[in-house]
Order: structure tokens, then sequence, then C-alpha cells
């Protein structure tokens, strides 16, 4: 090892689901919306002026701030942007998280966010789910140094009630508690508007998945103005213009077209929701989802071969190799035709 | 303040130049390029599939990497891209200084050095520039948890010598040093062939000056491949999507098209021999620029002034009201055009 190796922070990174290049695959695996984006994000890349691009962008880029902000019924200064939900996850945790005090979090949820603990040097510690994988707001009554909540939570699909958080947000003053609300569009009620009420709490969504628009990589955070004007303070203490020009036309267009990605969300909710049917006929089990993917057990036949066996067929669903949750596969909700193609190879494969 | 208030990360961010929203004002503070960048890039947008934005990027940015690896003769695990330059080099703070000692770089450079330091909770020291603001390389032999170098020099517009560069990254073995290429391609002579010799050093560039590309957010590093697999392992430990799909296609395109941006930089380059002339006339003197800017001080006017005369006829130049440079003004190098009236203006305000 070379002597300046010593100096190394030495991480362990988040493995992302696949991303293979092959075209004629199913891919059931990254929670993508089958859908294309609004109308309104072509054109606004087709009008998109290339000889700016000369020019920085905004760095506060306000006018998808704004956007977003009119859509949400807020202040633009109470509005956070960032280069995907996971931008702005990492950002609040190196804001907020900055005491001795573990930070609390599900011991199932999304698999980030003991990697920015770690990465940002911030203690931790899990808080187990109920054995039906639903969350009781009691045990986040420790001391703490902060909380962060997926709700829909992830990969178990699972909605705690705006009841159920604001339990934890008053709970806690002492501490922020960030809600990630990356799959709220799906059926959930956004608690949006306890924002208002309590101070420390701060709501993180994304463009990603309602909007169709993970390849632009666009997230952002919703809480009361100093505690944006605090993210803000270290976002440009390491990058002062982090949303180029081209995601803020194609964001801003987005944001001011909520009509098309409501429509959309109901296509998946109906087609989410038939799979529901389809796969307790096929001899699933699942907590009941309401987000736009099924965490799904089968009686008898193990995950691991069900995933393979999928591959086999370019069928390409979540699996995990960890011991609380590796009977369960996480399938996105595709289009009805994918939900379909689905269908036939899991008949195929369990029979 | 709230009890929360108590765990925040305060931070006193980097204050970049000012982005006026105006349209009809002359450029000259943040040493953008004054040309459009290649019609490649216009190419690649246009044949852009909006449709594709519905997916995550590739998390590896396999084609702009490929692409960088092939301009700059290197391989594609020796290369590491980000959102701006500024994204690389916060990123490859954190990697590589995270020790004890304090990471060295001169006292006049960069303005974002001592931010990213102390966002980072990284200790440093600044280390005196010659009176003529040229570098001294023996000075950089003090323990140290690493170097950052900026060459040519923001904003003097020094550059030094691949050989002093060399005395540098040789006698520190046991710290990585990172130089910062950022205007390398309006004259000087990178110290990327280094790379291959030296396995401590990074060597950063951007496509933000010499491709003409701020608005899109693309840096990349150069270095031997552990080097950038450390940095990687922290990059997918922050954000596993940080370009997007429209950076990644109109980067690789600019990356392809390598005579193009070097047409541009020779006609700055010009323009910029030119200005030398026009303001020493004028009574200015300055360092010798290998850069797209100038760093200038009249014999009896102050910069102050200048700079406020200058606003208000809606000509943009930079000015920084810190004791060690309060008397210089940096200017960006525009079309000619643009330098003719600047000079126009100047002659007005001088007279």
């Amino acid at each position: 090892m070379a002597e300046w190796e010593n100096n190394v922070r030495k991480a362990v990174p988040y493995i992302p689901g696949e991303q293979p290049k092959e075209k004629d695959i199913i891919k059931l695996n990254t929670n993508e919306n089958p859908y294309p984006p609004s109308p309104a994000v072509k054109e606004a890349l087709e009008n998109f002026d290339c000889k700016e691009m000369r020019l920085y962008p905004d760095p506060e880029a306000s006018e998808l701030v704004n956007a977003i902000a009119g859509e949400y019924k807020v202040k633009p200064e109470e509005v956070f942007v960032g280069v995907g939900s996971d931008d702005v996850l990492s950002l609040a945790f190196m804001t907020f998280f900055n005491s001795d005090r573990p930070i609390l979090f599900p011991d199932i949820t999304y698999s980030f966010y003991d990697v920015w603990a770690e990465i940002h040097k911030i203690p931790y510690e899990t808080v187990p789910l109920n054995s039906d994988f639903t969350l009781d707001p009691e045990v986040y009554t420790l001391e703490n140094g902060g909380i962060v909540i997926a709700n829909p939570n992830a990969p178990t699909g699972i909605y705690e009630t705006v009841e159920t958080i604001e339990k934890i947000v008053s709970a806690n003053p002492g501490s922020v508690v960030i809600i990630d609300e990356a799959y709220i569009d799906f059926g959930g009620e956004s608690c949006l508007p306890l924002t208002k009420k309590y101070d420390n709490l701060l709501v993180v969504q994304t463009f990603s998945k309602s909007r169709s628009m993970a390849g632009i990589r666009i997230g952002f955070a919703i809480g009361n103005a100093q505690l944006i004007k605090y993210m803000n303070d270290v976002k440009f203490s390491i990058n002062s213009y982090t949303m180029n020009r081209t995601a803020i036309a194609a964001g801003t267009a987005a944001a001011k077209d909520s009509e098309y990605y409501k429509g959309t969300c109901e296509k998946i909710i109906r087609t989410r929701e038939r799979a529901k049917n389809a796969l307790t006929r096929m001899g699933f089990e699942f907590p009941d989802s309401k987000s736009n993917f099924l965490f799904v057990k089968h009686k008898t036949v193990e995950a691991k071969t069900i995933f393979e066996e999928l591959k086999k067929r370019k069928i390409y669903v979540r699996y995990w190799d960890k011991p609380a949750i590796k009977d369960y596969l996480r399938i996105t909700v595709g289009t009805s035709m994918e939900m379909q193609k689905l269908f036939d190879a899991l008949t195929e494969i369990l029979k």
C-alpha cells in the first residue's frame, strides 16, 4: 500500500439495482416509471438554446424552485432542489445530523441511509419494524441526533398515515425529522402540510418516480425557510451550480404539468391493484403497497430462484441477499403488457 | 434558536461571481467562454430521446468516461467524472484529505479551497506566493495531509511549468497532490503525463471553460486507477447517479470533437494577447496570463472604482474586497467586440 493511502477515506458504497445495457429486457428492478415524462418536457428540450450552454446555470435554479413552490403552495425559500433525492438526502444528513447522538431509522428501509451515515461519520441506530413491517411511532422517543423515515417505506411499500408521522415529529423537537416521500404520489397522503406546523420537519420528494424523470436527476426538499437556508449554506460550500441548464428547463416544464403525472400515477395504481390479485392467485404474499412496487414472497419457492429464473427470461426484478429480506423480491409496477409477461414467466417458473 | 439548530452544520458558503438575469450585459466576470459549444453538442441534444428520461442514467457514465479516456489517451478506469470540477474537487478533498495533518495551498488562489476544507472539517494552512504571485515549489515540503494547486492559478492567471509541479509531486509521496487545471487549455502544458509516473497525482479539468459548457456541469479527474477507485467508492456512497442523461449525451459529443474547442481556445488566446497590449497602454499592470482572464491593477485608479463604473455601463468584471487582492480586477477574455466595448468604457472611466 502506498503511503498516501493512509489518508484516504475508505468507503463501502451503496450498490444500486443493475442497469443492464441490453435493450430488449423487461426492467422492473429500479422502480422507474414505465411511461415517458410529460410532453411539456420534450417541448422544453426542443426549445433549449444550445448557445446558452456556454454560460453557468442560475446557481439558485430559481425557475425550477419557483415552479415547485407554485405547485406545492409554499414559498420559494421553503424549497431546496438537488441532483435527485439522493443528493438532497445526503446533503440533509450532512447539514442536520451533526451531533454525537445516534440518528434513528427503521432496520428495514432504503439501504442508502446507513451508507450516508457512514460516509458522513454520523452515529446511527436502527429501530426494528413490527413483524408485519409496519412502524411503531412510540419507539422513536429514544434520545437521538435526528430521524429519517421513508414513507411509503422501501422496499416494503407500506404507507404510514400522516397521524403516525406527526407523532414522531412532535415527539422530537430537538431533532430534525426527515420524511423521504419518494413514492408518495402512488396513493399515500403527503405530510407536507405538517411543515407549516413543525419547524423540525423536512419532506423530501423526487421527480424520478411519479414524474418519469429518473434520467434527469431532480429531487427536492420542502421545510421551513430556516431549514432550507442551512441546507443552501452547505450546498454552496460544496458546489455552486448543481442543477444544469437542461435539468432546470425540463424540470420546470414538468413541475408545471401536474395533471400529466397524476394521470400516469393513476394508471400505475390500477395496474398495481390488478397485480396484487394476480400475484395472490399465484401463491405470493406481500404487505399492502401504496408505492409503484410490490414486495413479494412466495409460499413455497425461494426468492433467489425466482429472481434467477426471471433474469434468464430477461425480466429484471430486485433481490437482496440480506438475512432479513432474503425471502422477498421487489417488483416494480410496469405497463399492463410488461406485467402480463411477468405473470406468464412466473406461471412457467412456479409450475 | 430552536433546539434542533444545535445539531446543524453551520457553513459560510463560497460566493460565486454574480449571475445577473438581465440579457443585454457584457459578462466578463465568471470566466465563461464567449463562443458556443461544438455543433456536435447541439446535434446530440437534438437527437436526445426524451422517452428514455424515465430511466436512470448509466451510474458509471461510461460513454462519457470512455470518450474522455480516448481523448486523453488513458484507460477508462483512470477517469472520474462529476457535476463540474467543483463537484470533482470537493469529492477529492473528502476522499484524499482525511488525516489530522493540514493540507497546503497558496494564500492567493481559488477561494473555494478553504471553503471545502471547512465544510469537510479538514485542517489547512495557506502557503504564501512570491510577491510577483509566482509559486515557490520548495515551500511545499512542510509536513502535510495533502496539497492542492490551481495551474494556471486563479485569479492571477499565472502558469507554472510541468517541472515546477513535478518537484511538488515528487517531494510528497505521502500525500495526494491535486492539480486543478481548469484553465490549462488556454496556453499551458498539462501535467497529465506525470500521472503515469506518480501514483499520488490527481489532475482535475473541466468542460466549463475551454469547451464552452459551463451550463451542463461536467468536470473530470485523471489519475492512477487506485485513486479513481477510491473516489468512486465515496461518490457511490453519496449519489449513484450524478451525471444526467443530457450531460452524458452532450459531454460525449463534446469530448469527441477536440478540434472545435482547440480552435475557439486559439481565438481566445489571440484576443487575450491583444488585450494585454491595449490594457498596458491604458496604464494597467498584470501578471502574465495563460488563462482566459487577466488579473489587472491600474497605476492610479482604484480597482473598486473601475469595477463600479463598469457595472454602471452594464459591463461585469470580478472584484474581491479582500486585503491581499483588493487592488485588482479579474477580467474574462470575451469576443473581440466585447473587449473593444470594455476598452471604450475603460478609456471613458480613466480619462
